[in-house]
């Protein structure tokens, strides 16, 4: 049995009772920060809440070596710790079919992901999100697809969120602005989140060129570029919550 | 100081550590099951997790009224417990908008929210997820939003998740499906999902007429309508995990 645990957005105690319990009881521990990462917390005081041990897996763990620890499945409970919810990487969901086409039963303990947090965050209604993308860093020309994907938004009135890349290392939402703007990405209004699910995030609404030199602190980086119109609910929040400039108004439709 | 703690998706295990710490040591606790359900538990069963009574919140107490919960939040921290993740419901982000600009300190513990776990039951790809839709119970003619916010997302090849009413009574599938189709839906290729976040949900791939008698059993249940093409792993996953019927290969791109 291969049992995926969501950790949640922010530390240790994110884990649902239910993830905890599970990770206790399994013959096997593993924890991967390649698809995402836990700012809040460490390996140690992650081991230190369950008690025991735990495996760090890298990125060809979950890849082009997967057959190993789906062997190890096979015969034994393998708890696989994960941040976020799981499956929302597609990594997870490649590895789960592997599993099940090996014959080797599967279990999801859901866990807070930050493609819900958003609103909360924002006060953006989670219905008027489109697709979602990743920003990813340059080698040489600057992929189209982040940009493609807020024009298709754009075109039926929905705001996009959009991951940033984390390796070699976390990208910031500065950096973020000035890879999309070299994609052809106009000026526009978005909302830039430092830190979700810590007792301090910050929460910042404004246009791009402007959230460029806003101080957002240490990662996780996260943004949403906002649809063309909004509800005025939404233009309340954002003003409430992300100090949002006034001139967004002209957006509540 | 009012604190939204998010439950998760099914049972009293599915609230994280951090909400369960914050809960107990809250001067007064609150429940609201209007706009969703924990159907795996019960008020007795989370009254008894936590050691203390809980104040079961109607809707009124959430909108029209929520002066009078704001009010005690001035003075007392207050914690409502809200299934799935707060905020995807725009109730609470009007609640936690009111209460802000009253003074009151709001706070958001995060929790496991369908509109991510879906990705993990279907292993349908969470970027490519367009807007959201409920589909209501008509009261004379059905409403055209759902069916025009599919053909939007599908305008943009993307999948959408519609959520089914929960008043006065949880919608089946089955149901959704009528409702839909009367309301000018073509017939699709779907996916229909019962009891999320339990040890056992159903999850079933076909078109909307087949899924109108497949056997979900007890609810909640929740649909997603798939986009016009599939990516090779988003078929194979709906192979393996829901049952889907190979004809839906002509969707792969």
């Amino acid at each position: 049995m291969l049992t995926f645990i969501g950790m949640g957005l922010w530390d240790e105690k994110d884990i649902s009772l239910k993830g905890l319990e599970e990770a206790k009881k399994a013959d096997v521990v593993c924890v991967e920060f390649y698809t995402s990462r836990l700012m809040g917390t460490s390996l140690e005081r992650i081991e230190e809440l369950l008690g025991r041990k735990i495996r760090v897996l890298e990125r060809s763990d979950l890849e082009e070596n997967s057959g190993a620890l789906i062997e190890e499945a096979k015969t034994k409970n393998v708890a696989i710790l994960v941040p976020g919810d799981p499956m929302v990487a597609t990594t997870h969901s490649a590895l789960r079919l592997e599993a099940e086409q090996k014959g080797v039963k599967t279990r999801i303990i859901h866990g807070a992901s930050i493609s819900s947090a958003v609103c909360g965050l924002t006060g953006l209604h989670n219905y008027r999100f489109g697709k979602s993308a990743t920003v990813s860093y340059p080698y040489g020309k600057p992929s189209a697809t982040p940009v493609n994907v807020v024009h298709a938004n754009w075109s039926v009135d929905a705001h996009t969120l959009l991951y940033l890349d984390l390796h070699p290392e976390p990208m910031l939402i500065s950096q973020a602005v000035e890879i999309l703007r070299s994609a052809g990405l106009e000026d526009c209004f978005a909302v830039g989140i430092a830190r979700a699910g810590s007792d301090e995030p910050v929460v910042k609404c404004d246009t791009l060129e402007k959230l460029k030199n806003h101080e957002f602190g240490e990662g996780l980086h996260i943004m949403v570029i906002l649809a063309e119109t909004l509800h005025f609910m939404e233009y309340e929040c954002l003003r409430a919550f992300a100090s949002a400039p006034p001139e967004l108004e002209r957006l509540v439709k």
